[in-house]
This record gives structure tokens, C-alpha cells and sequence, in this order.
């Protein structure tokens, strides 16, 4: 029906896009299946399609299956707004306001999911294929996929604020290759982009915050990367997860709270945790757990500050200050040359009068910690009625501040043979020296160096 | 009058793009506002649009005023040519030239700015709204904003030599969230993009070349990228600007001359300036200013040569060579891992016999300093008529040299506190060391080492 | 004879984009040039175009040349599918896979290349352009170059993985700037993206993989960035090559086997090679080459481990384990923070009986190496036919092996007055120590360390 492979929802003859868009997108897809059959004509035929969404809103009632490679999905325009600052608002200011809802080229997530345990079926967009060969190149680029809202999840928090109803953005159920989003903006899902068996995969420039999970590679997966996002999840979920992982590049991206963790490896190998900025309002924000071995975790800029809005002050994600603001079970890893900022008002410090923890080698041998910097200061935890400028209040506070006792490297006896090197003083690196080598960073000396 | 939320700016009924691209987008947004009236139709209702110009080559007349949120505009080309090294051809030579101007989808900037003190007058696109929500997810895409000519500044040099001529790009005057300046190239405008009380703004694979300055964040702000972008402001101003801001990524930039500053930061906390390339003619490369704290400096490359191109020869920034190319004045900022080339005659240093200075912590306290490398070298400063075989010369010409005598990091006594390891030898490293631990990058031992 | 400056080569008029591309472009291209003649209408005139391919199968039997600036060439689709696995599949299997071939907007390059020596005369595009000023501004963006075959080449390999055909992607000749090329695949080609003389060039977020060579800037260039790409060559080729070049920053790849190098860089100075995820199965994974001085190779992960699919189990690149997986010719190169996993079957280490090399400063003097981690495994070599659960079992297999020696950093006798820093322990670290300072890695210390 289309005279060549670029579709618009919005002149689609089957359906009406801002009723269904699930709809209209699984007929572009059965007319691109229905059109491309050859198998191998004169070294082609199956080239794919590109579905356009102008902007607009796009209510999407039926769920989109992609089981062809080659296929993009394209908008023109991540759309986010806070929807959480706006449900924290009164109802009746909202009169007032501009706008309440995201907006671009964006889809309004309104399946009904059911009580399914199998989350698959709470995804707006599923890729799922069996058989040879992997599905490859299916792009999502440059819209918005809004969960609308999250529902109550039996504790005391207002619906809205629990990060959790059973919506995922896009999921992918089976090995695939060469798959990339780009562009797309994420909003109130309680799985943003949850991709099993990825090779080659590549998660660039995404805006993705205010869902409960934002990246979640599960399964496992290789040589893939997450680089160049905006990023924050929910105080229960991950900001960017992996299992199984090797080869997998994180990079450039920018984590913001309120995250249970900005970075969770689970099992993943020989992979990279570089230049990153990182800001969690609690412990454990990076994990390399499950014999997570080989892996390098280098120039990033951690912060852990207080919770300063209202609406979430007091919530946390049950870690205690001992469990290290980056947490090492495994092997041979290289952690290098990062800044922590500590900012935590002593009197919260849980167990109480324990200094905290900054890095913690749990578990594992033989990892190399060099050249990280702590910088910890004693705060008055407050909160702020406004999100926006309680953050940037934090954020730039740093000069009226005390100085706090933390143990910048705790080596724990699991964990033997590792190197530590200029990461602390001889008192902050609390490691046993007979199975572990540590060089103290040095302090001043009152008599000239010698040897020069 | 559009049937759905994309408009293209050479269809649209009201006025002529190629005489005033700034009327025909006003008139696009009027349409949008007077169509997406819905404060909440459904869950939605302002999704905003996209504004496609094709290439070609718009006059703007009038200034663009965006006070709506999810507006994409969009071009299909970021169109920079040199105009800098095209005005410093001999006038008689330019029939001979494929082209003249920069190209794209380009604006030729021409507003009548007038004598207004306020800059924002002077900008193609202004962005600005009062109340609540911030205005968000605005995006600039893939188009060319071009100045066209700068103006006589008062000096001897020539008119299009100045970098100055009241025109900003883009101008946003209003808190904002979430917004995206991808693709773009900005040329011959005394301000590429200014941008006040950011959110988690990316500014991310653009062009910014031969304008006064190229990025400012102004303000304040927060959680924000600047990310991938080719870089060169003039001689009078920033590459990279950015006050009170938090959490803010600067990284994989390549910024070239002739910025006054490669990256400049004033009361920047919990930030980082990692894994770009830096060049410049002049000290000041990049400034840790007003009390600027807890940032991480790391794995940039910096290099500081001589202007190599006969219209520039003898301009500078006013710095002395004891400015430091990287100066500190601020608190518990880690210093690592970076790599300083210093390229410079050394009849030309000022203070004339002064050890040009590489490092200067000048104010504060903790910062961390650790392994950083510095090459320098002495070499005659010439000058070519030629700009890009100048430059790639002086690039490449690092063998037949001599070395140069530096300080790689001076403590100046209003730093102390400091930490200074692996960073020079200890005659290199100039401070006070009942005051800093320094450990100086080891020498050459004529004894075996002890001890393994 | 189009109305704007937007071309869809499946409407041109003039020739059949499915039978031959080029021709249809080189008609688009000749029509802007009759269009586009004004030097400097009213300060423009010659905006350029884009020429848009819809996803689709678009055979190229003529060369397209490029010689007019601010032309972007734009599809909606990188369309890579592993060609390599499904030619090794056995061609009776073919008719249960759901596709054969590469997608997208893809360009079937079936150029009669001839057997001409000029490789230019093999390329799908060619750039040239004599005269000034150099040709700007000319994009490539989200489209597929698909080789097709490769040929034989003599030796016992199939003709289909030999990765040699004669064919290039995109060929630039002339002197360039401001060149993006973004979001594009790249495949079966023997050459990807061959750049001569760029200035300010922008290769971001590509998928090259399956071809001979992927990146080559040639001649020299400066200010230039690779950044974000997925990269893999054949085991003949590289995967990133730089000659002469300054200011090059190459940061944030994933590159992937299996290139007979990962990045190499011949006569490159004042350059950044960091934060890239590095894969191999050969030793000269960086190679630093012909004076190659002042360059940044910082927190990057190197993994070399063996060849684990069975077509091309035993096939390498020819050098010994004694080449170092980072080689350095040239002088006061900064190697810092990098981690380096080597995985292989001591059986299998030539020349037989020595401890590979990791870091290799064969020529040269005044490099600083410092903070860096090595992970050696002895394994047993395995191959399987499954291509990608191969690697993934070998990515991921790092418990049950056996620690290997190894030499760290050795540096010859050609190479003096280089500092190596906590970069291996003294046993590790193979150097003069009168004509390099050397501070081994510290090990383990019975006694407790004095003097804080």
C-alpha cells in the first residue's frame, strides 16, 4: 500500500493513530511483511521500513510486536516534562500551568496489561523473533514513550510517586544485533528499555528519567554501549543495569537521582565504566556484583548528597553507609582516578557513628585501586517544597561545610591480593596489609623528600 | 492551517522564508499555540511541532520568540565553511572561489540589533517564559545560524577580524529542562549560544566555530552535557563557559583555538571537564574560577602553542605564561591523568625568564593533583599566510625541538592542603611543602630499587 | 527542477535508483550545480541540498562524485546485518533464515571496479574537489554501503572471508572540512571510509563492521574526532588508522575484532586515544607508529583473547606476542589508567616459552606510563561454530583459568628516559633502569609501612 518504505501514522488508512497507534504501527508492519518477501532478490529484498510520528499525541491501546529487521521507529522529538513535579503540585494550581504533560512526537502508554506475571505483555513496543538470523538493526530514534502514571503500591507514598505500574517502554525478548536507540525520551514507565541477549547494541543520547528501571540489559550480551544519556531512575530501580555483559562500554552518560543504583553489573566481564557523572541520594550507586571480573571503572565523578525534596525526603533504598558508594565483588578490576563527593549530614549516618564507606572491595582478588579522590563534608540534611531549585541549591553548597571521617577503601577479608594505591590515607584504607598491598596517598611531610 | 504538527518553512502561507525566516516561524508558532489549546484533552493536548527549513538560505529579520515547549526546529545541514580564512583572502581573489558563504539550512542573521545594552535583542532565537512549568524539551537540530560579519571593535584590526558584532544565536533567558542542541553549526556570532538556568540540557555533536564565544551557561543550573562538539571561539571569549552549575559533564569535546579559554568554570561544583582534546595560543586553557570545587580534570589532552596565521600573529588573551593552562581557585577538585604539551618560543615568554607554569592551584584548599605529564618545548614562533597548513604544520612539527624549562604545578600559599603526586619532579613542583604532600614523579635511580 | 533543496532519489525523473543509484545522484548533484550558481546572492547562493534515500535496495553501478559542499546524503536506516555468520552458514540453510542481506537504506555496492591500482577508482562515493576552498560541510548520515562479496585472494580462505574486493565506501581525495559522517553502516567493504587531508572532521556513532579497513584518515589532517562508533575489520585491515595527523581524539568506540590492529597511528601527534573499549585476537592492538609523539592513550580496555569461531580458528595477523598489545614509537607519550585483559593458551605464545608483552616502548624517549592494570589468564583454545555465543562464552569465561606471566611494560634499549609508574612489579617491568625511571607496582608488605 505505500509506494516505497517510509510510512506516516498519521496518513495510514488502517486505524487511527491518535486512538491506537499499535494498531496502525502492526499494519505498517504486516504491509512491509506482506510487500517483502523475497528472499534474495538480486542480493536484496528485505530492506526494512521507517514509521514516521509527527508530533503528536499517540494513545497506544494495542500492543506493537516487531519481528522484522531493518525497522525504524522515528519521531521528531523526545518530549519530556517532569510529570513528577507536576503531581507533587496541588491539583488546583494546575490551572496555571502551561502545559501538564510531556509532549514531541509521543506515545500515551494505555494498555491494559493485566495481572500477568510475564512483563513482556506490559510493553508498548515488543521485539521478539525466533529462528536464524538474529533480528538486527531495528531502531528506535527521537520519540516519547509516556507511562502516564504509576499506581499504588500499598505503602503510605501518593500513587504517583511510586515508580511502579507494570509498564515497560520497549522490551526485547529475543538475541539481537546491532539494535540502536537514539533520541528517545522515557517517561513514568516502571521499565524504560529492558533488552535481553543484545550484540553490537548501541544506547546513545536518550533522555530517560522518572521510570522506575531506565536500562536493563538482561540475559546476556556483548561488545554493546550506553554512552551520551540523560539518565534517573526511581528509588527502586536501576538507572543502567547488565547481567552477563562482556565487552560492554558505559560512557559519557549523565545519572542523576533518584536511582537505587546509577550502575549495577551483575556476572558482566572486561567492560568499561568511564566518564561518567554520577549523582545518587544514597549508598551502592555502582555494583559490580556476581564475580563481576575484569572491568575498568575510571574518571567518573561520583556524588552522594541528601534527598532534598519534600516528597521524597526520608525515602532511601535500605543500603546502609558501610556498604560503599562502589562496591566490588570480583576480579582483576581496574579502578582508577575517580571523584567521590560525600555530602551527608552525620547525624543520618546509619549504623550510627560508623564512618562511611566509599569504595569496598567485598568480594574477589587481585583488583588495582589507584589515584581516587574523596572529598566528604558533614551537612544539615533539609528539604525543599521545590525539586528544581533544591537540587541546584545542594549541588552548589559545598562551601559552608565540615570536613567527615569516611573510610575511602575498605578491603573486607573476602577479598585478597588487590593493590591500593594513593586512595586514601594509611587510616582511611582499612585493609589487611598482609594480603593486600597498599600504598597510602601521602600526607605532608615535615622533613624534605629525599633522593631527588 | 497545518493538518498535523510538522511544518515546513518554505510551505507555509504567512510571509517569505528566504526574505525573513524569523516571521514565518512566529507565525508557525502563533499556529501551533492557536491550535494545541488543550490544557489536558485526554492525558495530552500540546504536544508542540516540529519546523523543518530545507537547505537553503533564510534571511532572519525578526527575532524568533519561543515561549512553547516540544518545539523541534530542524534543518538538514550544519553548513559551515570558513568565512574567517574567505575574509582574509585579498578581495581580487574571490571570483575564483567555489563558494563564499557558509551553506545548509542556514540563516543569514540580520537582525537590526541596535545599541540595545540587552544582549538577548541581539539573538536569532530568544526562548523565554514566565510562570510554571520551566519551558522544556526544546530542540535545535541540524541547521546553520550564520552572523554573517562581525564589526570594527575600535582596534586596528580588520572589521571581520573582531569577533564582535551584537549577534547571538541562541539565546534562552528562562529556567529551563531537558532541552537539545544536536547538529548544529554557529558561525560569525559574537554569542553562539547562551543559555541561562539549565536542566538537564544537552548540548551534544555541533559545530561552534570563528564566533566571539560558543557556549555559555549563565546563571545557574544543573545535571547538564556538553558532549562530542567541534569547538573554537575567538580571541576576546569563551569556548566553553558555565557559572553555578552542578553535576555538570563536559566531555570528548575537541576545542581549538583561538579561545580566550578552552573551558572556562566559575563557581561550577561536583562537575567534570574529561577526555577532551584542548587547544590553544594562550595561557588560560582552562579555569577553575570562583571558588569552583569537587570537580574532576581528567584524561584532557592540552596543547599550547603559537598562533601559527599571519592575521592573528601577535594577538593573545593578555595572560602571562605564569597564569597556569590550567588554574585553580577553588576547593577539593581532583586533578589526574592529563597530558600537557607546551609548544612555545621561549623568547616570547612573559614574565620574560619566568618558567612558564602549567598547574597553578591559586586559591583553596585539597585539591588533588596526580599523574599529569607535560611536554614541553622550545621552538621559534613564524607565521603563514596559509591557516589550516599553518596549523597542521605546527601540529605535527614536535621533533627537531629543544626542551623547554616549566613549572608543571605551582601551590600558591592561598592553596594549601593540597595533594600534588606523580606531576613533576620535585624541582617542577613549586609549593610550600609544610603546607601540600607532594611526591614528585621519580627520577632516574642509579641504585636498584629496595624492597620488592 | 525541484523546488527546494530536497531530493528523493526515488522520485529524481532521471534514472532508476534501484538499478543504479549513482546515476541518480550524480543527476541530483549536476541539477543543484545548475540551480546553485549565484557566488554571493544577497551574502548566500549556494546552500547545498539533501538527497534522501528511503529505506529500500538501491544498486550502484555508477560512482558517484561529490564536488560541491554543504550536500548531505541521508537515509533513515544503518541496516547491518552480519553477512559474515550467514556465508558461513551452509548455503542449504539458507531458505529458513528470515532474511539474507543487509538493510535499510542500503546501497548495493556493484561498481565494475576494474583492476585499476587507483583504490578511488573502487569507491561507491568519491569526494573531490581541487581549488578553493576546500569542499565543506559534506554529511553522510544513517544510510547502509553494502560491498556484497569479497573475493578470493589466493590463499585456502573462501572467497567470502577473505575481506578483500577492491571496493571502498566513501573515498574523500581532496582536502576537506567540517565533514560529518554519522550514524551510517558500513559493510563487506575492503575499505569503509577512506579520508585524506580533514580538517575538522566529525565521525560519530557509526556501525563499521565486516569490512577490510574501517576508518582510514590519510595524508594528514588536524582537529578531527572518532567518537562513538561500533568497529570491527578483517583480519587484514584496521579498524581505526591515522597518519599524520594532530589534535585527532578517538574516544568512546567499542572496536571489536578482529582488525589486524584497533587503532593505528603513524606520524600522529598531540592526539587522544581514550576511553575506548578495545577487543582483539591478535597482539598490536594500539599501535603508536613512525614518531607518533605527545599523545594521550588513557582509560581505555584492552582485551585480547583468541579467535573462538571456527572459519577463522588459527588465522591471526602475523606478529608475535612479543609485539605488546600497546606498542610505542615516539617520544613523550602519556599511557595512563588503561586496563588490559589478556586471555590466552600458553600453548600457543609465540615465540614459544616468553611472557607476552603488554606495553611496548620499542622507540624513542621522554613517555610517562603510569596506572596500569594487567588481568593475564591461560586458557585452553576453543573454537565453535556458532559465531556470537562463541564469543560470549569467551567474553564471559574468566573464573576457572590460571594466572600467566607476563611482561608488563618492556621497554628497549631504543627507547630512554621514560618514567613507568605503577605498571607492573619490578619482575614485570623489563627496562634499563639507568636510562628510565621506573617505580614498580607496589606489592604486598609484610611489615607495616613507616612514616605517615
Amino acid at each position: 500500500m505505500s509506494s516505497n518504505n517510509y510510512y506516516d501514522v498519521t496518513t495510514w488508512p488502517v486505524g487511527n493513530p491518535f486512538e491506537d497507534v499499535g494498531e496502525v504501527i502492526n499494519s505498517i508492519i504486516a504491509d512491509i511483511k506482506q510487500r517483502q518477501t523475497a528472499a534474495d532478490v538480486n542480493d536484496g529484498g528485505k530492506p526494512g521500513a521507517v514509521i514516521y510520528l509527527p508530533p503528536g499525541d499517540y494513545r497506544l491501546r494495542t500492543q506493537v510486536l516487531i519481528d522484522i529487521s531493518f525497522l525504524r521507529i522515528q519521531g521528531s522529538g523526545h518530549g519530556f516534562t517532569s510529570s513528577s513535579i507536576r503531581f507533587n503540585v496541588p491539583q488546583e494550581e494546575w490551572s496555571g500551568l502551561h502545559e501538564l504533560w510531556p509532549g514531541g512526537s509521543r506515545i500515551l502508554m494505555d494498555l491494559a496489561a493485566g495481572d500477568s506475571a510475564d512483563e513482556s505483555e506490559g510493553a508498548a513496543f515488543l521485539v521478539k523473533r525466533e529462528g536464524s538470523p538474529r533480528i538486527s538493526s531495528v531502531e528506535f530514534t527521537d520519540f516519547c514513550i509516556d507511562g502516564l502514571h504509576f499506581s499504588p503500591d500499598g505503602s503510605a507514598l501518593p500513587a504517583e510517586n511510586t515508580y511502579v505500574n507494570g509498564k515497560t517502554g520497549i522490551h526485547v525478548a529475543s538475541a539481537n544485533d546491532s539494535f540502536r536507540v537514539n533520541g528517545m525520551g522515557f517517561i513514568y514507565l516502571e521499565h524504560a528499555l529492558a533488552i535481553h541477549k543484545a550484540d553490537a547494541l548501541s544506547i546513545h543520547d536518550n533522555f530517560i528519567a522518572e521510570c522506575g528501571n531506565c536500562i536493563e540489559l538482561r540475559g546476556w550480551g556483548q561488545a554493546s554501549k550506553i554512552t551520551n544519556n540523560l539518565i534517573g531512575a526511581g528509588f527502586k530501580g536501576h538507572s543502567i543495569y547488565a547481567e552477563n555483559h562482556g565487552g560492554l562500554l558505559i560512557t559519557a552518560n549523565n545519572v542523576f537521582p533518584r536511582g537505587a543504583s546509577s550502575v549495577h553489573l551483575s556476572g558482566v566481564t572486561r567492560s568499561s565504566v568511564t566518564n561518567n557523572r554520577l549523582h545518587s541520594f544514597y549508598p551502592g550507586m555502582v555494583i559490580l556484583a556476581e564475580g563481576s571480573s575484569e572491568n575498568l571503572v575510571a574518571t567518573n565523578h561520583f556524588l552522594r548528597d541528601h534527598e532534598p525534596w519534600t516528597p521524597f525526603f526520608g525515602i532511601d533504598n535500605g543500603l546502609d553507609d558501610d556498604f560503599g558508594l562502589l562496591s566490588v565483588h570480583g576480579n582483576d578490576n581496574s579502578i582508577f582516578a575517580n571523584h567521590f563527593s560525600l555530602i551527608v549530614d552525620s547525624e543520618s549516618i546509619r549504623p550510627s557513628g560508623t564512618a562511611p564507606v566509599i569504595i569496598k572491595l567485598a568480594e574477589g582478588a587481585g583488583n588495582m585501586v589507584s589515584t581516587n579522590h574523596v572529598a566528604a563534608k558533614d551537612v544539615q540534611a533539609t528539604s525543599s517544597e521545590s525539586c528544581f531549585e533544591a537540587q541546584v541549591d545542594a549541588l552548589l553548597a559545598s562551601r559552608a561545610t565540615e570536613g567527615l571521617q569516611v573510610t575511602t577503601v575498605l578491603v573486607e577479608s573476602a577479598s585478597v591480593h588487590n593493590t591500593v594505591l594513593d586512595s586514601g590515607s594509611e587510616a582511611q584504607v582499612v585493609a589487611d596489609r598482609t594480603t593486600n598491598a597498599v600504598r597510602a596517598t601521602p600526607g605532608i611531610q615535615l622533613t624534605a623528600t629525599p633522593g631527588m
